[in-house]
C-alpha cells in the first residue's frame, strides 16, 4: 500500500534524526527550559521579525488548542469557529472538557468572515438576557483549514481589526502552516500572522516533526503563566529539548518551508491529473491537502493500493475522498498514484 | 405594564403560600431528607405509577439540566439536542462547563426525531477513527419544546426505542411539562414519560411554584449517588422542605395540571384572536406559549401596555415574538391583550 | 425531639413571609433584575459605607462558594484555606469541579494567618520548577469559621494587607456573618469587611431567611461579568425577586443583627450551664455554635430528647458535639436543653 | 556541570535511536493502531503473564495520571493518595482540572496503608451527610514513590485487598518503575501489579526513553473506551508508533530491567560513601532517588560542580537533597561524585 491517507504516515526529516543521535548524550535541564528550545524560539521571533514574541512548545495539535482556548477564557466565554473547525468536530471535545463552549459557524470551505463573527457578537450583545448565552471571545481559525483552503491578507486583517476593535483574541491553528505559507495563491508572512494574530502555531507533526508545535503569542497578556497552563493540560516533556530540537532543525536554513513546498507541488501534480481526468475538486485548493469528487468504482479499484481518507458521500455513485502529500511523499509515489488514476479512469469507463 | 413576557413574572399559587406560613416553624431536617420531599416523592410515584421511581428535588432548570447531564456521562460523552434546545442557547454553556459538548441537530419547530439521532449515531460509529469525535450517549429533548410545540406518543416511542436499542440515555427537560400534558392535542401521560424515558423532570418554576424542578428516574444507573451530584453542583437547598412543600401542594388535588389547562386555554384565546387578526403564528402551537409573526408598527405600539419577548426578526417590517400566558394570567388581562391586539391592528391598518 | 442540630431546622423570619404574601401577584422582571433585588443592594451598600460596591444574590453557600472562586482564579490557580474549610471538606468538591485545587492549611480552630499565607506563597513562588505546582491566588476564610471563632480586625487586616501586597484576593464566607458581627467579642464591622476583602457574602440561609447569600465584590475585576458565572454554575434564580425580597427584609431595621444577637445570647446560657458542668469547650468560642466534649453517656441519654451534631470522636469514652442555637431558637427550649444537661449530668455522676 | 539532578537530563538508550533511524520512513497509521504499538502491547502481556491486559501508550506522567483518573471517576468522587502524591503535588492540580478532588493521606516515607485508606473509607461511609463529602473511590500509589521508597508485595496485597472488597479502584503510578522492581529489597513483579492493581503505568521517560508511558488495565471496565480519553485530554500522538517503538525496544531482552538494576547499583554506591561519611539518609531507601540529610557548607560547595535537588530545609545548617542515577549514569561520573563528596566533607570537617 502506498499512503496518501495523511501527512503524518512517515517518522521524520532525516535532519531532525541527525541532531538526535548527535545530541543525545547530552544533559540539558528538563521542561523546555534547555538551550535547543531557547535557540528555536529565538529563530521563529527572528522570523516573525518581532523580538518580543513568547514562544512556547507542545507536543500534538489537540492538546495545543485545548491549552490556549482555556488559558484566554474565562469560564463563560467560548470559542467561535467554523463548523468544519478541528476543534469542533475532531478532538472528541477537548476544548469543551475544559468547559468551554466551541461557538460553530456554518462555513462551505472551512473559512470564516469577519462578517460572521460581527453578526455572532452583535446579536450576543443585543441580547434582552445576554447572560444567558456564552460570551464569544475568542475566535478560532486553521490556516490551511481543515479543507485545505487558506485565508488571504485581506480576509485576515478584517477579522484581525474587528476582533481588536472588539475585544476578542484570534486564534491561528497553523497545523499545517507551511503548506499554506508556501501555497502559490498565498501572500501571508509570519510576520502577518504575529501582527494580525494573537497566538497562532506553527505545526511540526504535519511538517516532518516527529511531533511538535509551537506556539506564538503576541498578546503578552495571553501568554502569561502559560507554563502553568502547559504543566497543568499534561502538555509539557520532561525532555523538552526534543522540542526544541526539532524545530530548530526545521526552521534552519529554510528547511521547513522547502519541504512543504514541494509537498504543495506534488499535489498540483495530483490535482493536475484529476483536473484532466474530469473528477471535480469538492473543495478547491492549493495546498497539500486535495479533496475531490469521484465515482465509487473508480475509489474502489484505487483502494486496492492507495490509501486515501473517506471525506464524505456525495450522491449514490460519488463521493468526496482526501489526498494529501507531505514532506516525505516521494515523486515515485506520486507517479504511480497518477498513473493508476488514469489507468483506472481509463478502465471504468470503457465498462 | 402587563405582562406576557413569560410564565414566571409572578410569585406562586396561593395554596403553596397557605403551606409555607403553616409550616414555617416546623422543625425538620436539612437537604431533601424531609417528611415533606418524602410526601411529594411518593405522590410523583404514584402519578407515574411506578414505584421504582427514584425522585430528586432541585433549584432550577439550568440547575437541573447540567447535574442530570454530568451525573449521565462519562468524560467524552456528549448529549445529542435540537438546536433550539434549552441547554444549547440560554444556559451560558453551563453544560460545557461540566465538560461535556452538546450536540446540535438542526430543527425547525423545536423538536428531534429518531431517525436524527438515529443517523448522528451510525454517523459516528461508522467513522474510521471514533474516538476522535464525542460520543453521542444522551438525548435532551423539552416538552414542551422551547417552540411551544409537543411530542406526540408515538414520537417519543421512537426516541426511546432507538435510544435503548442503541445505549443511549433519553431525557426529558419538562421546566413547562403541565402546559404539555395539557395541551389539546397531547396524548402522553406522565406514566408515558416514566416508561419511556430515563430521566425527566416536572417543572414547577414556571408552573405556579416559587421555584424548583422535581427530577425523576426511571433508569436506576442514573439515580446511583445522585444526591452527591446534586450536592457537588450547588443544587442541594438546605431547608430542602421547601422543595417538598411546593410539590406537594402542587400534586394535590390535580392543581397542577389544572393551572396548566387554564393557561393553554387562554393562549387558545389569545391565538383565535391573533388568526382572526391574520397574523401567522411562527410556529404553530398548542400550549401556553404563543410564537407569531407581526408588523413592527404594531409591535412597537403594543409595547407600550404590554410586555411580550423578542424571537427573531422575520423581515425588514417584521418579527416575530413570544406572548406566554400562565397560571397566573388572569381573564382580565387576556382580554386587554385581546382588545389591545384587535385596536392597534385596526388603527395601523387605516394608516 | 427539640433541634440544636443547626441554625436552619425551621423556614425564616415572619417579617419575610409577610412580605412574600403580600408581593405575591406582584409582576417582575425575572433573574435578579427586579426593584427587590435594586432595593437589597442598595440597603447593603448604605450599611458597608460604600456606593460602589457590587452586590448579587445566590440561593445557597456552595453555590457561592464555587461561583466566586470560578470566578476569580484562571485555570491553574487555586484557592487557599483551613484545612476545616467548608470548601475542602463539606461541598462534595463543588470548587474541585469547577477545575481549582483547593490549598489546605493546618488549623485548630478554623482560622488562619497571614503569615501562614506567606508560608506558603514563598514557597511556591521559591520553587525550582514554580509551575509544576497550583499557584496560590485567593484567600478563603470563614467568618465565624466552621468551628464558630471569629477574625479579629487585626487579623483580618493582616491578611488583607499580605493579599493586596502580593497579588491575592481575599473571599470570606459570611454563611454565619451576623453570628459573628455581634459576637460580645467581635471588632469587625460591615464596613471593615468591605474595606478588607475582596469579596464576601452576607448569610441568608442560617440567618433567618428561607434562603439566599448577598455577595459583596469590592474589588471591580472580580464581579466583571458575575451575572454569566451566576447563570452558568446554576444560581440564577428565576424569580430572583424572592431573593432581593428577603435581604430587604432582614436588613432592614437591623432585624438581621438583632436575631443574630439573641441567638449568640442563647447560645451564651448554654455554654455557662455546660462550663458550670465541667465540661471543656472543644473549641472555645461566642457565636451561635458551640462545640464541647461530652461523655458517651451522657450524649447517649441526651441524644433520647434532643437533636446535636457530631463533631469528632476524642477518646474512648468522650466526644466532641455541635449544639446550635437560631433565629428561631425559643427560650423555652434553651431552658429545656439547659435541664437536661443538668439532670442527666447529675444521673450519670451518681452511677 | 555533572547532572545528578534527575533521570532525565540525557535523550534515550541507543538501541531505541537506532530503532528510530531504521523504521523513519515506513508508513504505518497514525494514533497507536500501528505494529509497532501492537508488537509492545503484546510484549507487556507477555510479561505480566495476562493475555486479557488492556495497553496504551501516552506521552507523559501528568497526562497519563490525568486521563486514567479522568476514566475511572465519576463527577463525585475522588482519588486517595499519599500527601506527598505526585498527582497532589507536582502536577498544577492537573486532576482537579478533570474535576476531581484529591484526597491527601500523612505519610513520611511516600507510602500509604491499606489501614489508612480504610480508616478514610469508613469516615465517609459512617457521615451523616455523606454526600456532602467527596467519596473516596481510587487510591493512588507510585511505585517506586516519590521518596523513592518501595511497597512490598504484602502492603500492595492488603492494599488491593481493601480495595476490590470495598469498590475501590487502585492506581499505581510506575513512572519509575523499574527502578523499583529491580530493588535489591523488592518482592515484587510485573504479574504481580497485572494481579493486584486495576490499572498501572510502565514509565519510559525517566528510564531511558524519549518520552512515553505504558498504561496497562487489567479492571477492563476502566479501559472500556480509554482511546476517547487519550484523545480528548491530548494524549493521542498522531505518530504513535514512536510510543511503540519505544516500549518495544526497551522491553526486549530485559534491556528495561538492566539499565534500572544498573542505576540502583550506582545509587547504592553513592549511598554507601553517604553513610561512610556520616551523613543521614532523610528517606531509607534501595532505588534511583537517594534523599540526604547534608549541611548546607558541603552542599554549597558540591553545587560548583554537580546538579541535585532540593527537598526541604531540616535545619537552620543542614537541608535535604536528591540525587538520581539512571540508566545514563556513567560510572566515571559516579567516581567524580563520590570522590568529591569525600574530598569536600573533608575539607569542611577541617574548617
Amino acid at each position: 500500500m502506498i499512503y496518501f491517507h495523511n501527512d503524518y504516515a512517515e517518522g521524520c526529516h532525516e535532519s531532525i534524526l541527525q541532531r538526535l543521535v548527535q545530541t543525545n548524550l547530552e544533559q540539558t535541564p528538563g521542561y523546555g527550559t534547555d538551550p535547543y528550545c531557547a535557540a528555536a524560539a529565538e529563530r521563529i521571533r527572528v522570523l516573525c521579525e518581532d523580538p518580543s514574541l513568547s514562544v512556547h512548545f507542545l507536543v500534538g495539535g489537540t492538546q495545543t488548542n485545548m491549552t490556549v482556548i482555556a488559558a484566554a477564557l474565562r469560564a463563560y466565554q467560548g470559542v467561535v469557529c467554523a463548523q468544519t473547525g478541528h476543534i469542533h468536530v475532531h478532538e472528541t471535545g477537548a476544548v469543551e472538557a475544559t468547559g468551554h463552549k466551541v461557538l460553530a459557524l456554518p462555513s462551505a470551505d472551512g473559512k470564516i468572515t469577519a462578517e460572521q463573527v460581527r453578526a455572532l457578537v452583535e446579536e450576543h450583545r443585543a441580547s434582552e438576557a445576554m447572560e444567558h448565552t456564552v460570551q464569544p471571545k475568542m475566535v478560532y481559525i486553521s490556516n490551511p483549514t481543515e479543507l485545505g483552503t487558506i485565508y488571504s491578507r485581506k480576509e485576515l486583517e478584517a477579522l484581525s481589526e474587528y476582533c481588536r476593535d472588539n475585544g476578542l483574541y484570534l486564534f491561528l491553528d497553523g497545523a499545517r502552516l507551511g503548506y499554506g505559507l508556501e501555497a502559490a495563491d498565498n501572500d501571508l508572512t509570519l510576520k502577518d500572522l504575529a501582527r494580525l494574530c494573537d497566538v497562532f502555531y506553527i505545526g511540526g507533526t504535519k511538517q516532518g516533526a516527529l511531533f511538535g508545535e509551537a506556539v506564538v503569542f503576541s498578546h503578552p497578556a495571553l501568554a502569561e503563566d502559560f507554563r502553568y497552563m502547559i504543566k497543568q493540560h499534561g502538555g509539557m516533556l520532561a525532555k523538552g529539548r526534543l522540542l526544541g530540537l526539532q524545530f530548530d532543525a526545521l526552521l534552519r536554513d529554510g528547511l521547513y518551508f522547502r519541504m512543504a513546498r514541494q509537498a504543495n507541488e506534488k499535489a498540483d501534480q495530483i490535482r493536475a491529473v484529476l483536473g484532466k481526468l474530469g473528477y471535480p475538486l469538492y473543495v478547491p485548493g492549493s495546498t497539500n491537502q486535495i479533496f475531490v469528487t469521484m465515482p465509487d468504482a473508480v475509489l474502489d479499484e484505487l483502494a486496492k493500493s492507495f490509501t486515501f481518507s473517506h471525506e464524505c458521500r456525495v450522491d449514490d455513485r460519488h463521493r468526496a475522498v482526501r489526498f494529501c502529500t507531505s514532506w516525505a511523499t516521494s515523486q515515485e509515489n506520486v507517479d504511480r498514484l497518477c498513473d493508476a488514476l488514469r489507468q483506472i479512469s481509463k478502465e471504468k469507463k470503457d465498462l
